[in-house]
């Protein structure tokens, strides 16, 4: 990764998230397949849900974007471990990173907007697409009111089912009301899709080229890659120090013992807290660098 | 915590789950009126789905509840913030503490069981059921698969409904191949529950009592205890590190310091964790203890 570093940062990344069932694979197909077209290569990362116990994905989805495994311009990974505390984002950052230094003008984040999991990984994007569809009822829109924070972007996906005029209208209004209240410098145009039609797609690239322009326009990519630098690193630290912690702590079956003393009441969390960081941490002074 | 520390461990804890419209606040508070019949005292956390972003909850469903509220036998705690990395099950966590040693008897947590955060939240519990309904569709079925491989029991709810007998013979089925399938000595019941009309509580109530004295006579209750020492302490030890690391370095703008100089091209993330970890990493040498 770290040979790899100075080559990334010119990958346009873009999310798309949505509920399962949203239709973002045939979305992304979709979307891929328009952007080759126009001479782009692309990377397309799925991050599929996956069982912490099992580690087994669900990737049926991914059978039908099989035809463009055929095209040496687009690149596919799926994601489907999913490690302890933050480990998904990161692996998903790198993979990102891997497509951005191997030259991909976009690399393309497909993921289930649904837990703060997901949230910390859409927002590894420039622009965030969030895919909704009429029918799947209020409570699952409700929960993405995470999502619908961060996204530049709605497709109405479905648009030709039911309900999708009201969901539109709802979609507009609350997209407009939200712009206005933030004083947001740029307003998420909410567009209809029907993946599946092909209809749409044009549009939406249109408005991602759109949202693009914005960024770097307002100083927007500069802000994004700060934001991202920080998170990232600020996480790689924390996961490398536990990670060395951990490992250091389970030796000899040290850690064992002492959880065998808090089961025996000799011991209690807090004061082993305690000393396992007076023990591990040594804080520099402060400098004033 | 730590002066509250040696008065809990008294408390069973049952953890409630299932998708968003399953019925779960109400049955919550169904089996609470049924415990309470029965002269035991009870604790709810309720853990909302949050928005990582405003941190507002959807508490709606708590409002029903508030008859109970009258009830001194009863305390309801909502949960609504959502951390960094891991903090919401490490305040749910806590909140448990105080409820078992405060001296109820039984602490119900009830969640929503979608991403990793509400699998992490549930496994502090003692026994979980798993609350599913018909209608919700195999896409949030399918979803659940981490939180179906933790359930003790699963509440068929709304049974009254369309697909309910269908629902119930494939949880049925698919339950009973795993626990052949993993060699297990509990094999979860699958029972009928219509919450709103009262119905499949005591049956769900007996199940609980009967999967209780399963863990306590397998030895479960500690194997469960001991699980969730080691898991919570680590969850700590993690936090606590992450916290001080952080605002050591957030101090006199020394990481943002370090964020300009990737941002330049001067430094790369990945020589500037390992200076990081060289300044703040102390490892004691490895001892026999």
């Amino acid at each position: 990764m770290e040979k790899l570093y100075p080559h990334t940062g010119n990958a346009y990344i873009i999310g798309i998230t949505g509920a399962p069932g949203a239709g973002k694979s045939t979305l992304t197909d979709k979307l891929t397949r328009h952007l080759r077209r126009k001479g782009l290569t692309v990377g397309i990362i799925a991050v599929d849900p996956t069982s912490p116990f099992t580690g087994g994905a669900i990737l049926g989805d991914r059978v039908r974007m099989s035809e463009l495994t055929m095209d040496s311009g687009v690149f596919i990974r799926s994601m489907a471990t999913r490690g302890y505390l933050g480990g998904l984002a990161q692996a998903t950052g790198n993979a990102v990173k891997v497509l951005d230094a191997s030259g991909k003008d976009v690399v393309l984040i497909e993921t289930v907007g649904v837990g703060q999991d997901e949230v910390d990984i859409i927002r590894i994007a420039d622009t965030v697409c969030l895919v909704l569809v009429p029918g799947l009822g209020d409570v699952i829109q409700s929960m993405k009111a995470g999502v619908m924070e961060i996204a530049d972007i709605y497709a109405i996906n479905k648009a030709d089912r039911q309900g999708a005029d009201q969901l539109f209208a709802e979609v507009t209004h609350r997209v407009s009301q939200d712009a206005q209240i933030r004083e947001q410098l740029w307003e998420p145009p909410v567009l209809k899709t029907i993946s599946t039609e092909d209809e749409g797609i044009t549009a939406l690239a249109d408005a991602l080229s759109r949202h693009r322009d914005h960024l770097k326009n307002t100083g927007g990519f500069s802000d994004k890659r700060r934001e991202r630098i920080h998170k990232e690193t600020l996480q790689m630290i924390h996961y490398e120090l536990f990670r060395r912690i951990e490992s250091h702590l389970a030796a000899n079956g040290r850690f064992d013992n002492m959880v065998e003393s808090i089961m025996n009441h000799e011991g209690n969390p807090y004061a082993i807290i305690r000393q396992v960081l007076d023990e591990y941490l040594h804080m520099p002074r402060k400098t004033r660098n």
